[in-house]
């Protein structure tokens, strides 16, 4: 449940076998490029790869053969007619197709989760414009705090998701790179020849060249997968917030109802934040997934024992989850419905105490700062004991009364006068979000 | 591949949805039993369950309604005719379904894990007593450090797995339980029968009765995946030593070859330790499950948002890692083949300097334990500075020549005489396996 | 912040050192009475255990010599005097005295989580007793749910509680156990000797015997981790509720106020549930060690590079965090303030549709329930659309009246009446906690 | 033990009270040149930030306030006269000093991981050209692969530190950042001067300014975490290699021996590779502390409780154990000595097997690939049986030697010959690590 089938297409078994057959493909046409295995041989393998494979028989050969990588080359050398078969896999290491495919699956995986975070933001941007005056409580601790705004709420996840967008290309442009080292990262079967087959084949795929051969050395892989980790976690933030004002007592939002979403036959009023409900679990999931890749960093000489194999699992594991906190994100942001009212109804809820701090510098305006508090203090005292609200202890206490017209207490208990730099922190997280799609600042 | 095909069909989506149409079935049945819904009404909806359901249509009704069991009730209250049907699901909630199901899902899991365990144990048991007076080098820190036989090596596996078996079998008498406590955990619907039809589903499914329903109180489910997260921890200690014992450097076990198995076309001399292999990599992908679980016990109130939920896809992910670290470590046991040569020969390589201790403890049977130290001390160093034996170094020394007889220093220093209670301590592995396995002390 | 003094005095550096002069002084004491040393040298060796040693110095020196037993024994032996020195530590090995050291450690903070678990099963009973009758809403997925009591809340918590105390309890006596195993866990110094030492030794220190030296099989020390970390979360699910009670727009409980506690100079409203926020954090803190010692147990050969080591600082990390997290869940239990007023007016926040499964079910005796839903289906609709009550809808809808009486109609309304099993599940969780504490069922 | 004094002293509770009161003096002094508090009074609310504050005060009194900045400033108070005092703390939260003082000691602490980290690159560069031609075999599941050399090993972990030096810088330039919003992220008590006072305040402090508050969005910590853990995971993968190459079966490495280092009383020959013992300690235990900040992400509203709270001690925890495995790692790596003639005496171990895709590649000059892959696996195969090595087998095989010199043979199976691009491998990770330093490509 907590995937997309999109996702699940790149990291199917079946993708897997078909990024390696691409990477075989264009082995051997870099290798004919350069003058290493014959023009022809290249071409026969090129088409043996576009061929279909079975990767369940594939697969079950793996747990005997310890990779994928052998079965498949075996197979494959079946599939090519002739003495061109030998030139199958020419040079390269099992890890060599393991990894570079899996570097393709993850880059189309990337390209997958920045399309959904871009809505995401596009959405965080029309709700940060529409509601940049919508008056809200600001919660520290569960508990109020200041006045915001919606808006203001919405810029600040917007501005998380645009760092997200950031750090995923970001890490694409500087993490993504070809594997191609053969058995022990030499590329010894290739005499001198390796480093220009290298770049022929990094070019072939479209994969970044590294300077050397990363077999165990994952950093790269560690740096993706705590990319898109953060990234699912960022999701999860904004999911959680929704979750939160979702409850029944805040009702602050709610998401799109639809025939049979998020309800129960025996509980009718039930509206479940199901989308967020996913999101928080996808997004539980994909964190959960960074550990075992960054744990096994410590790789064994040349190659793991473990380590590297359980990156086959973690990988795909990691980006269904990943891309399924993010989507549900995507999705619970598209159809979420703001109750102005509710959250003006909720931020009167302390009676306006939350305002003390505004009452307190515009007294100590006129009468300094230690004695406003103590004045202000004793109003809330007030307030608090008597159960009404901050503004009528204001307009009650003769000492405020005193410094203060009731025009003038009334503007300093106003939410909406006492809301800072939101607005300007609005403009820049839009601001921002316009450069990461490319809109200009 | 770090899975087993047992395991994945305990624990494949469509299983999950058959446990929930079991919990229905025996829902329906304790009902009917109890007086609360008609008889009829009860075989009509036992019939309807055991009908297939397309799981894959169910799945993806459920990423909207947030729950599997929404649109599986709905689907099989159109598999049952008439007024019935309003009694399918009678007084139970959804989480009542879904967790008693994966509790099912566990216990089968669970079973599957014991018997695994159980033959490895039995193949311990049997290198234990073969290879009881086989000499080892007992390693720390990647050192030599004294003389062991692979026996004991044998008996301290077999103590680990004999505590694996008794720690699954006890967290599946303790920790599995009946779910049923209705939409908020009160068995509402169910006016004063909740107990009595909670008791009469217990025992239809066979679960344990628990005093409380625990929806959002995790604890059980977190107590089974950590058993379940130690014993493939375990497994992959065992695997862990196979492959350090497998290197070629220390050559003294050998995983059983088969054709492609552990091979490479271009590397003849490659014999990978595949099986500790995926071993090593399920035990890694299985212990990072565990987290996903312990972190997400406080859930929300009465249901969580999200925590609860990701353990859907957690505990099948763990099940399914656990018996591949399990199996794989079984399959590298079952075809283990040790070479006492080998053994012997490295127990030599460090020129008998592993001895020192035992000859200082011979030494100051003589002339005190200081003076031992000392001219021992002076013995190693030479037998270090000259590239030789201790043995030679005590022979050439005077002081011990004078103090021992030249058999008294080779019998001090042969490593078969300083085992201490090696034997007596594979003597209890063998015991307390023996008495897991129910076949007395 | 997130841990208590108490534990630290557990686990301070200091007080290792303290528990391996305490397993020194018993391993002289046990070797004296099995005849393996001199009595005088034991007697020596003891008194020279109950002097003051520099911690700081033997860790400083430990860096060095790879653990903190080497320094500790060498030091130990200049404070014995003559002959008796040689018998410091006779035949054992570093990681017997710093593994056993562990373990009296971990026995005395399983003792102060004990003590802390009760207080708070206490504190639950109360609660469970004072607010049985207390109508609280059941949520689920943070939403409205169907009416409970505060006190099958506290009942339920209860019943968390003393399954941790079993688990804790349990775990003191299967984990727990001495290590003594000597240099490669063959306990070879000692000649045939070695059982009856260890059994003396055990007895000396009071803890089990356990069937062989377990260096490198951490089951025990994994279980018992798992254990602690699955009671911290288990205490950070009640920290939890207490914070989401706690929220502005809830306000169904409140922590104990106190002067300085959980304010803001700011915001004179503010009244953080600070003592929910440590153990919150505390419980994060305390189950993200748990993967550090589970993703380890694939400890090399006899004793292991980095895997072992690393649990000497993170079992004094996991018990300091958990403490807190118990602890401080303790505190916020103490001074918890329920308000049943808001309780019972959060309820009615829904209109009372929360009861439309026990109307649903009071006129399905009438007129039987597919008919019954429907008629209440459309009274839902009817509330919802109008903002009204389901009460006004029911009372308003003809084919509901024509079945009840004004009445009995809002008899089905009352969620006082709809509570099912809450009463008995209550006594259920009372009644074990007394029998955990030892005052019969 | 797995941490060092240097970053101790940067994340010690004193530290951060340290920390706390330069973001305290900042403020003052930034909002004095903004015009919004007397220079005056920002003068002495400086000098007050200069006197020691009693931090195990601020501490305990931390745990009732709920934050250690509230009781700092209450004490701030106190030591600045007059009407100034109204003036500490003006118009911030807690949040943003505890944020921003965090800030300044993960600079501090980057900064000296770095120093580190380019101590480990300068002695692999020594290593990968001293060791340029010293053969050593290439290592794939702890099996002998292909012949590399050990300055190609010294390169693949240069190659890797240089990219955590690159990694740590750019988190230090992207993700180090003030943190200044006020009560609820809107800085509402400064009125417009927000901004104003943000640049200023950054520029005091030197850490780089934000577009918005980023209280409850924790990325940038998160990517910070993320990028310490693959470097102290970085550093772990060369100290595990440096232990397995220690192993005494393969003995082609040793640390630095010293007094007291690694030995064993017991054990004379034991040389315990202390440094990489305790770099891998170390590094288990950074790399866990992790998932604790990013399973943490979803914070709650504008402040989480608990999540962000668990950050304090888990930043310091892990740039402490961080710090650590990387020192430890710089300390094996300082000491290393490595052993060319065990190197090449490990490389012959398997009778010259490992030259067969060589020998293969060779004889497919003359004879075509699909004949020689046939001739060369049957002397595999002879070679194999005999107990002999290749080089024999082939000087014995007729089709061979028919094809090829004894000459021609020999040089086929020289490792030295096949090493493909080794060199230029090497040469790239120095030039990368020399302009990674800043000396030129």
């Amino acid at each position: 449940m907590f995937t997309t089938p999109e996702i699940d297409a790149i990291f199917a078994p079946a993708a897997h076998i078909r990024h390696m057959l691409a990477f075989e493909a264009a082995l051997a046409r870099a290798e004919a490029a350069a003058g290493v295995i014959p023009v022809a041989a290249a071409e026969l393998i090129a088409a043996a790869c576009r061929e279909d494979f079975d990767s369940s028989a594939i697969y079950a050969e793996a747990a005997m053969a310890g990779t994928p990588a052998i079965p498949l080359v075996r197979l494959l050398r079946t599939r090519v007619a002739g003495d061109a078969a030998d030139y199958v896999h020419w040079g390269a290491t099992s890890q060599d197709a393991i990894d570079s495919a899996a570097m393709l699956q993850m880059r189309a995986g990337l390209n997958l989760l920045l399309a959904d975070l871009l809505v995401i933001g596009a959405r965080c941007s029309e709700l940060a414009q529409e509601h940049r005056r919508t008056l809200q409580s600001g919660r520290t601790l569960l508990q109020h705090a200041l006045p915001i705004t919606f808006g203001l709420k919405a810029a600040r996840w917007l501005a998380l998701v645009t760092r997200q967008i950031q750090a995923l290309r970001q890490v694409s442009d500087q993490s993504l790179a070809l594997q191609f080292g053969g058995a022990a990262g030499t590329l010894a079967a290739l005499g001198d020849a390796g480093p220009r087959v290298a770049a022929l084949l990094a070019a072939e795929l479209g994969l970044p060249l590294p300077d050397l051969p990363w077999h165990a050395e994952r950093d790269r892989v560690a740096a993706i997968v705590a990319a898109v980790g953060i990234a699912a976690g960022s999701a999860a933030k904004i999911a959680h917030d929704i979750a939160l004002l979702a409850q029944t007592e805040v009702g602050e939002v709610a998401e799109a109802s639809a025939p049979g979403k998020g309800g129960s036959s025996a509980l009718p009023h039930k509206r479940n934040p199901v989308d967020a409900m996913q999101a928080l679990a996808a997004g539980r999931l994909a964190t959960g997934v960074v550990p075992v890749v960054l744990s096994a960093l410590a790789h064994e000489h040349e190659r793991a024992i473990g380590g590297w194999q359980a990156e086959w699992a973690a990988i795909p594991d990691l980006f269904r989850y990943a891309a399924g906190a993010i989507a549900y994100t995507r999705q619970a942001m598209q159809g979420l419905q703001a109750d102005p009212q509710r959250m003006r109804a909720n931020l009167d809820l302390s009676g306006g105490l939350m305002m003390a701090e505004a009452l307190t510098l515009a007294l100590a305006e006129q009468i300094g700062l230690s004695e406003a508090r103590r004045i202000v203090e004793t109003a809330c005292d007030q307030a608090r004991t008597a159960g009404g609200s901050l503004q009528q202890a204001a307009h009650d206490d003769p000492r405020i009364r005193a410094a203060m017209s009731p025009e003038v207490i009334d503007r300093a208990l106003d939410p909406a006068a006492y809301l800072g730099s939101a607005d300007r922190l609005i403009d820049r997280a839009l601001a921002a979000y316009r450069v990461a799609v490319g809109r200009g600042a």
